[in-house]
């Protein structure tokens, strides 16, 4: 019989840019002969894949000096971050954070905004805020050509498509158009920019899966506790999107029927049990301008019987809502981030010791956590990886950086 | 530059002759243009792949007598049930169900065995009632060479890599060696066929997305409430295995943390809450045999108040747990299967109204809610295409009916 046709050539050509690509993005400095084996084409091809990657200027290649094995070197070939450089945008309760990130992951500058009053700004006022960073910030990249695509994290249910706030209760947002109206009032090159928005703890998971804690993982959950509790999951080494992308809300979980009113209208949700604030005042403290935790964790080491009591009572929870996560997901790692890092760091023993109360806590397989890598950074990085996706997916296609 | 090299060509071969048989498998008889369209190679080269396959046995092709549209009409490509036949076996706490299916997923004969004393068997002799089943079952298509695998539904954690079942607590078996057990007391051929073991609930969603209420649907969850509570979970199109096959053990979700001791050890977990042992006691009637939901239906039907609290009561705890996956994963569909199925027709209007003061209740995407399609088949239908998804993998490869 006749041999099938394969996908249309240039389909593969394609796909095979993109793994060259995306391995030299994740990677930073990779030899030729490891792209040769990650593709699975022969030598010869993956020179031609890379010399077509450096004419767009988006890698370039360096002949190591020394090398240990005999015969030629093979070629490293590195990103240049300069020419594909994306704005990252964290909206948070206290601050905005943002930064200009090339590609390889490299951050090209940095700036953060403090919210110019008590409690959150308005959303038009906010997108006035970040579309003055984009512009401000990311002004060399504008200059020079290379504007591939804005990310933005936000703490809250947001709709992927269209890059719609759901609901950010922290924000006091409903329905707000956010990639829409940013993107109305930015100035060219950046209008012309695509510009993706995502939960911040989904972002976290990707920034960690990118460039920290998760890095090799393939089935992992990444919990992140600050006023809100939101969780960003993994599963055969894709996020878990649910419908419309709104997936991940664990803070939601009920766990406590009897327990307090919860700002979504339900009683008892995760969040209302570990969440930073209540956290803050069970231990009797005012909640400081940052929601930091770190008050009521020194209060605990020094003897406070309030701040011990408060401390303990979140281990017991946050076991539980592990333990469902557990049940339901059975990760191979739970990474803390937020604010939770430092409950996780202060309570170690105690959530071990409640977790093994928890459901079929005797049986399920055990996993690993550990706290995040990237700290506070994680939904930035991530958000960095959510603008840079289209790039990475068709680097010589529609996704590549301005002309 | 020159263009790569896709796959091997015998790679690509392998891929559409999967994507021809398995098309063939699930939607009976599809028209040999739909298959063109379904692998996207040209028409001759489709019709080489049905020819080889047709030269194995596994399909056949016939000329419809009439059609519609003016042209030659598409011959359809039909499976061929007998060439490649596999037993599913499910193992309930009240029987053992067995079926030996074709290809194509016709039921060419079945038997229940129903336990031989009170209370579930021992692991040794369901081994022994199992084989034996096999053996009387599947004698037609050991005789003509057929046999293509074994499939086993079990009410418990199952570790998939070895069909290990970890712990099964409506059965009293931990860490039993299902797979390997069976197969060494099975004869010549079925002791060289593979066995695969797999939770009735995850086994259940395969099932319903194969051939029941889930067809079409990339993201939903299968609940089944039997003793125990189980779920089969799938995201992006693909059941989510977590961590050694463990996921979906959503009954061991806590709920109610000052509630009932569970046989996990916990306490509180939502199996305590709506299993129907518990439901069918809160009623005050005796469990019967099968732990059937009908009687404590049919009390509540004729105004028993005891029944009517008890199924209440099951709605909003149902509720609870529902809006805690639906937090979690943000399903499109969710399905009630195994005696759930019965709660859920009777206190449908409850389960709605529960459903609205659950977390995020007010934001989250709404979901579709329906029964099981196959209704206690479910498990059966995911173990027959568990046993069958080698050969679909690769038709012509190592996973091909014994010759």
């Amino acid at each position: 019989m006749s041999v099938p046709a394969g996908p249309p050539q240039a389909e593969v050509r394609h796909h095979n840019l993109s793994v060259v690509l995306r391995r030299v993005h994740t990677e930073g400095a990779v030899s030729r002969s490891e792209l040769t084996r990650a593709t699975g084409v022969n030598r010869s091809t993956t020179a031609a894949l890379v010399a077509a990657l450096a004419r767009a200027g988006l890698v370039r290649e360096e002949i190591p000096r020394t090398h240990r094995s005999a015969g030629r070197p093979s070629p490293m070939v590195l990103p240049v971050p300069e020419r594909a450089q994306v704005i990252a945008l964290e909206v948070g309760v206290e601050r905005i954070r943002a930064e200009r990130v090339g590609l390889g992951g490299t951050v090209l500058a940095e700036h953060t905004l403090l919210p110019p009053t008590d409690g959150p700004a308005a959303f038009e006022e906010t997108v006035a805020r970040l579309a003055g960073l984009v512009e401000s910030l990311g002004e060399p990249a504008a200059a020079a050509g290379n504007c591939t695509g804005i990310g933005i994290a936000v703490p809250g249910l947001v709709r992927r498509a269209d890059g719609l706030v759901r609901f950010a209760p922290n924000l006091q947002w409903t329905d707000e158009p956010l990639a829409a109206a940013l993107s109305e009032r930015l100035p060219q090159p950046w209008s012309q920019v695509p510009i993706a928005v995502g939960n911040d703890a989904d972002l976290g998971a990707l920034g960690e899966h990118a460039r920290g804690a998760a890095r090799g993982y393939d089935d992992f959950v990444y919990i992140s506790a600050n006023v809100g509790v939101g969780g960003g999951l993994f599963c055969g080494g894709r996020p878990v999107p649910g419908q419309r992308g709104y997936a991940g809300e664990i803070g939601h979980m009920i766990v406590n029927p009897r327990g307090r009113q919860c700002r979504c209208g339900a009683r008892g949700c995760w969040e209302t049990e570990i969440g930073t604030d209540v956290i803050i005042e069970a231990a009797g403290l005012q909640v400081p301008y940052d929601h930091s935790l770190s008050g009521v964790v020194e209060a605990a080491a020094g003897g406070d019987e309030r701040a011990v009591r408060a401390l303990d009572d979140a281990a017991r929870w946050l076991a539980i809502g592990l333990g469902n996560l557990a049940a339901v997901l059975s990760p191979r790692l739970v990474i803390f981030g937020g604010g939770l890092q430092d409950i996780y760091e202060a309570t170690f023993d105690q959530i071990e010791l409640y977790s093994a109360t928890t459901g079929l806590a005797r049986s399920r397989a055990p996993y690993t956590h550990r706290r995040s890598a990237l700290a506070h950074r994680a939904p930035l990085v991530g958000a960095a990886e959510l603008a840079m996706a289209p790039l990475l997916d068709d680097p010589l296609g529609s996704g590549r950086p301005l002309a």
